[in-house]
């Protein structure tokens, strides 16, 4: 019997979730290219422009739409009212911790970022607790900043580098096997109430969220929850998202790429990759999809730490690169020892870093040959070794991918850099409340 | 501007779209678990019974469910009436072309297979037109068994060993280069017609679909148009897919496999794979993902076909095993040969197939590490020399696959193995009615 039923599982149709779903189509029309009239969006939408003004009504009292100065429409005649997303309405707080430090935006329902806050803070060797108060103090701070701004924070995530899981006694005892989550594309946190699937909206909201930290090496954290270490008061505990996967959404979201089908590599000490399909985050089967660090470069090479040979970590982690660089003593930031010496003219920092890049590029020839995306981007902190390693991965990708077109073009380096985690974290609510409004009455 | 909205392209909901939604969602859900009461199947979808009963009631009327005896309750009480896909009504008709076979065959609603014929036939250097034209013939003589036995043909689909594309003249002047589609994961066949997209039907059906072979080398066929060389008659003109496609979708939809997310790896002279996630085909943004025979395995590996060093085809594709085995001559079935002097123990045969498996392993340790998924089928002609190749396989799999848990359970041989195709190509019918069915009265 058919076993491949993808709407079987989507509840069925109501007229309730009729309405939710066009209000999602009005506002993500306004968004992708406000300003728009009402009578355009009636076009793009294909609903009567009575239905339209109905559903602008409702988002216009929800704070989510502003009607201002005319539309530039190009035609003559009496001019019409634009919509635009309410940039002084709902909004999205982005947090993270890394090894080295703190941060806190908030980006509002246009897009626009309006608080950044990204310190310095020595997290590797301290207590989670001790880490997440002083986080904790900087989210209020930047609560306060926006509400000052007359923003209203409507949903917090925090990006950590680590694997992420839902946590012990949520049911599944391969928890730790399967530490993000067990299913494909539809796990994006932006997706979870996404329209497609939204007559379910209810059942699913925060069903996913991750709330438990699985493991994550650079900040020493193992097995920890958040609702543990998260101080009382008035900030919600935020909901957990792996840093690499926002970085990726963030290119989308607010890095100006235009590919939604895309390898985000991200790399310092490990080497990872997310996979972004039709504009979502693709985990895998079991939530492990992306694992670039650990495809053979070499298959005869050096062992890796995880046990296997000749792994792209041992030839372009941060780690493999020093070491090739001869470059010695502890970094409390080895990408920006790289690009001091790199930019110092350092023979063997080039070579190392040569190396590094023709080691991604025979890695991420395997990637595009399998997974065949629109684009590769290079992001994280290694978007600023992209002079340096563009070149090498560009002439491997370019004698390797020969049995299928390679635009060259294709390969990139990210424009947001490390800033893209944080970035992403905020967009997340934004991207819900875009997908679908009504989450913020129901 | 956020780029990522899913829900834009969707079209508005409405009345009409909801119960065409609602309709595929009890028949899905009957398709998934029959027999079931219609007291079931409300309770599972989540409408009430009278909805329930009015949706059913215009299945019954449209002959795509009957309702039979009592179905297996458990409880105590009145016997209810159970309900089941009609397997006397609508039927797929699935039709092959092999370098050296035929195929035709036909499936009903209830996943049975009710007609099957693949018979021999030397086509790699013979006009499309004369091949096409028995392959007509083939299909007529399935169809007339079809009518017999009271089944009525609604879909054919043609399974090509080739690279498929809409042909010239259909608006993309990039066709020649992104020869299938041009999209992620909705271009799945059985997909076009999908309910979650459902408003859209319309618009969408047969917007995709493939009538051009822009290149099938192991037939000889280079820029065929279907359409020019079918045969006038009552056949209509069949819609094409890629073979190993079908036969990684045949996996989901009658090979028993339970894991919607897998690679499918079907390989003959050239090397493909075919990427399932969540049951729906991932064909990448330009439609060349799964090029599984051209990742490389040895880096500085000997010069493949393609122009690259070192690809998985230079040590696992049959003309390779061959040479390595030192079988000389043409052969009509190159697997055969294969499988007949590993079967006589013939050690050079043993050696080439051993390390072929090991090619195998390094080239699928990438895929798994990128992709994730929750099984490694290994299909097609090559199903038939898994006793040889898996052992090897598996063992290069379990010392490279370290930074993640890989199941050894998780690679394993299809049960379908060269049937796949046909049988996918009638299923693909099949799945657009289950996933939608009021598009055979709309």
């Amino acid at each position: 019997m058919p076993t491949a039923l993808p709407s079987g599982s989507r509840g069925p149709a109501s007229q309730q979730g009729m309405r939710r779903q066009n209000l999602a189509l009005v506002l993500s029309t306004v968004a992708g290219s406000a300003p728009l009239s009402r009578a355009t969006v009636a076009g793009r939408v294909g609903l009567t422009r009575a239905a339209v003004s109905s559903l602008v009504d409702e988002l216009l009292g929800a704070g989510l739409l502003v009607e201002g100065e005319t539309a530039p429409s190009g035609k003559v005649g009496r001019p019409g009212r634009a919509l635009s997303l309410n940039a002084d309405g709902p909004a999205g707080l982005g947090l993270e911790v890394g090894p080295a430090h703190l941060g806190a935006c908030v980006v509002d329902l246009a897009g626009g970022t309006r608080v950044w806050h990204r310190v310095p803070a020595l997290n590797r060797s301290r207590p989670a607790g001790q880490v997440l108060t002083e986080l904790a103090e900087l989210a209020g701070r930047a609560t306060a900043e926006a509400e000052a701004l007359g923003l209203r924070i409507e949903g917090t995530v925090l990006a950590v580098p680590g694997v992420l899981g839902p946590g012990p006694g949520h049911g599944d005892p391969g928890a730790e096997q399967a530490a993000t989550d067990r299913h494909g594309t539809e796990r994006d946190p932006a997706d979870r109430n996404a329209v497609g699937r939204a007559t379910a909206g209810q059942r699913a909201r925060g069903r996913e969220a991750h709330e438990w930290v699985e493991h994550a090496p650079n900040l020493g954290w193992h097995h920890v929850s958040l609702a543990d270490h998260w101080p009382a008061g008035p900030l919600p505990v935020p909901e957990l998202e792996n840093e690499a996967n926002l970085g990726a959404l963030a290119e989308l979201w607010s890095g100006g790429e235009s590919a939604d089908t895309l390898v985000h590599v991200s790399a310092e000490t490990g080497i990872g990759a997310a996979l972004l399909i039709d504009g979502r985050l693709f985990r895998g089967a079991a939530g492990y999809a992306g694992e670039l660090g650990h495809v053979p470069v070499h298959a005869d090479g050096p062992r890796c730490t995880c046990g296997a040979r000749g792994c792209l970590e041992q030839y372009a982690g941060a780690r493999a690169v020093l070491r090739a660089a001869e470059i010695r003593g502890t970094h409390r930031d080895p990408v920006a020892a790289l690009v001091d010496r790199a930019r110092a003219g350092h023979a063997p920092t080039r070579a190392a870093l040569r190396r590094a890049g023709e080691a991604f590029g025979i890695a991420l020839t395997a990637a595009v040959n399998l997974v065949d995306p629109a684009a590769v981007v290079l992001g994280g902190a290694y978007a600023e070794l992209s002079e340096w390693l563009l070149p090498a991965m560009a002439d491997e990708l370019a004698v390797r991918v020969r049995v299928r077109p390679w635009d060259p073009d294709a390969l990139r380096a990210s424009r947001l850099g490390r800033r893209g985690p944080l970035l992403g974290a905020a967009h997340v609510t934004i991207q819900r409340i875009v997908n679908d409004p009504a989450r913020l009455w129901d």
